[in-house]
């Protein structure tokens, strides 16, 4: 298979996902910080799992690594069978779909794929890894762009927390939140950087933490449960986070906890900004109520680091993500623009605009 | 050394702390679920490293090992000097009131020892161990009355939510906030119990749930973060906590993500109970802000079973405890009865009643 050039992609220092020599190269986010290793994947199943198990997380690098994967199942279906291929791939294409219901990026790079599909003659493979490659430049400009946008409604001097991982690890390179974060540290306009270490997952503990290391921009983890009093302190003028998806009306799925956060920033004058790119806003849910939320294993909170933490006879209710409401958020950060104090009017303007 | 009985101490199945052949029994609390074993303390330097390093852990439990390590901390001294012991024990006794600064029981009870030394005559063992068990005892009595009035504020078939541990373990026996919940849950008045994991020690999920599954009761533990979220979807109708130090005007350190829990408990018209024997109450105290706040290792976040989770060159802020405001907790319930919408005057018209 022809390898097109990567022109147009501004890789970063961190590559969560990656196109090497006719496959898909991830970061095994599982593993980090203790390790660095990398799975290769040759297929859209090998794809769909990495996703599921959450080898690779966060809505855009999900997106992008969706991407990806339609190639290599286009590329396998192509070979089975040159005329029905298209016929083939559409099941596969379902099932990559259904890997992680709540982040919309999914079935959007999907659809956006399908798109070429429809149109290319001939093994659509090289056409199928443009479309995937510009999938995946373009979410890298976008987070630049977000990161100047964002970092820009901050008033220099104060603290910040963040919530999970929306870095380099979570998109297609510099992050979303995260690139507030960069772009702000950078500026000058952020004196200090707390982030929640985000159970179960530990996002923010594991990958926040080592993003930012990385960067040598100093990072002081707290336990989830003491934002409140973190706030009440005065430490954090404004709470950054991503999204997973973004309804119509501003409600904003995100990362368990996220809501928590708002909850507490509410009491406290702490602003509230949510970074993310127009793919994760979906202007075909109405509101919160309509977003799927994703149940995860109850073993991610009983266990951790393959250890049992809970006695045996103990459940758990896990949801992957909750919904913070537009009226708790006061500002929408995407490539488009800054949309204050959502609502779907300033939502449909912006996304036209 | 003479052994008195232990008349008037009725024991729970559970026992965090217990006099044993003239030695302090202790459950290490750190290693459960996974072990049941056991400390055998054998002076006050014991007692002091035992509460330090969390072996044993919950305000009311603190107390009462203090009560006891003064029993060892006394017969050492009268070993040494019959005559003098009174004056070597005194910085013995300061030094295990340094162990943890924020559980005003430790202090209270070493308060309460000292008056029997300050009036014993001859060997003061027997006289101490008298009172020690008497502190044991009143408490057990305490979080058996409590845990009937607090049960009586619950309204029939809704689930309650509750932090850190606050049972047996955290006690002379049966808990307060956990005796609610024993109380309330025996009563047919709560439907279904929610436990915070409560990080980062997870007394949540290795404790409160290693005593619910003891107890038969069902218990679903969830991410501190999560907290807000089973709020939004009604599924709890009460916050039920314990306390480190009630402040004369109402104010509640307890462990951190408390005030988080309250945080998120007032946006959803979810009630929030205190339940601690008068012991906690510290008149001396005037408000939360006089409360001090016992800052522990960064260790404790970065690190979990011994093993690392953050990556090196991260930070961690590890406060262990933060402060309710009064005008957040709808009733303070202790053994002399329920305190609602507490304030300065109410708190002491039921301590002086």
């Amino acid at each position: 298979m022809r390898q097109t050039a990567a022109e147009g992609i501004q890789y970063d220092r961190i590559r969560a996902v990656e196109w090497e020599q006719d496959r898909v190269k991830l970061i095994d986010q599982r593993l980090l910080p203790a390790k660095l290793e990398y799975l290769l994947l040759d297929s859209l199943a090998d794809g769909a799992g990495a996703i599921r198990d959450m080898a690779v997380r966060g809505a855009p690098a999900i997106g992008i690594t969706a991407a990806y994967a339609v190639v290599l199942g286009a590329r396998s279906r192509f070979r089975e069978d040159p005329r029905r291929w298209r016929e083939l791939l559409e099941p596969d294409l379902e099932f990559l779909v259904q890997a992680r219901p709540t982040a919309v990026n999914l079935r959007w790079a999907v659809a956006r794929m399908r798109g070429v599909i429809n149109k290319v003659s001939g093994d659509p493979v090289a056409a199928l890894l443009d479309e995937a490659r510009r999938i995946h430049g373009e979410d890298i400009a976008a987070n630049r762009r977000m990161g100047g946008l964002g970092a820009a409604l901050i008033e220099p001097g104060g603290g910040v927390l963040t919530h999970c991982n929306t870095g380099a690890l979570a998109t297609g390179g510099y992050g979303t939140a995260l690139g507030v974060v960069r772009a702000g540290v950078a500026a000058g306009r952020i004196a200090s950087v707390y982030a929640d270490e985000t159970r179960p997952w530990l996002q923010g503990a594991r990958l926040t933490a080592w993003e930012l290391v990385q960067e040598g921009i100093p990072v002081t983890l707290i336990a989830d449960g003491a934002a409140a009093y973190l706030m009440q302190l005065g430490k954090v003028r404004w709470v950054l986070v991503g999204a997973d998806r973004i309804a119509a009306n501003g409600d904003t799925a995100n990362k368990i906890g996220t809501y928590m956060t708002a909850c507490c920033a509410r009491r406290h004058g702490v602003k509230f900004m949510v970074v993310a790119p127009t793919t994760t806003v979906d202007l075909a849910t109405a509101d919160g109520d309509a977003i799927p939320i994703e149940a995860r294993a109850e073993s991610e909170v009983l266990n951790y680091a393959g250890r049992r933490i809970a006695p045996e006879g103990a459940r758990a209710w896990n949801p992957a993500f909750d919904v913070t409401p537009a009226d708790m958020i006061d500002a929408i950060v995407t490539e488009k623009g800054v949309v204050e104090q959502p609502t779907r009017a300033k939502i449909a303007a912006m996304m036209t605009g």
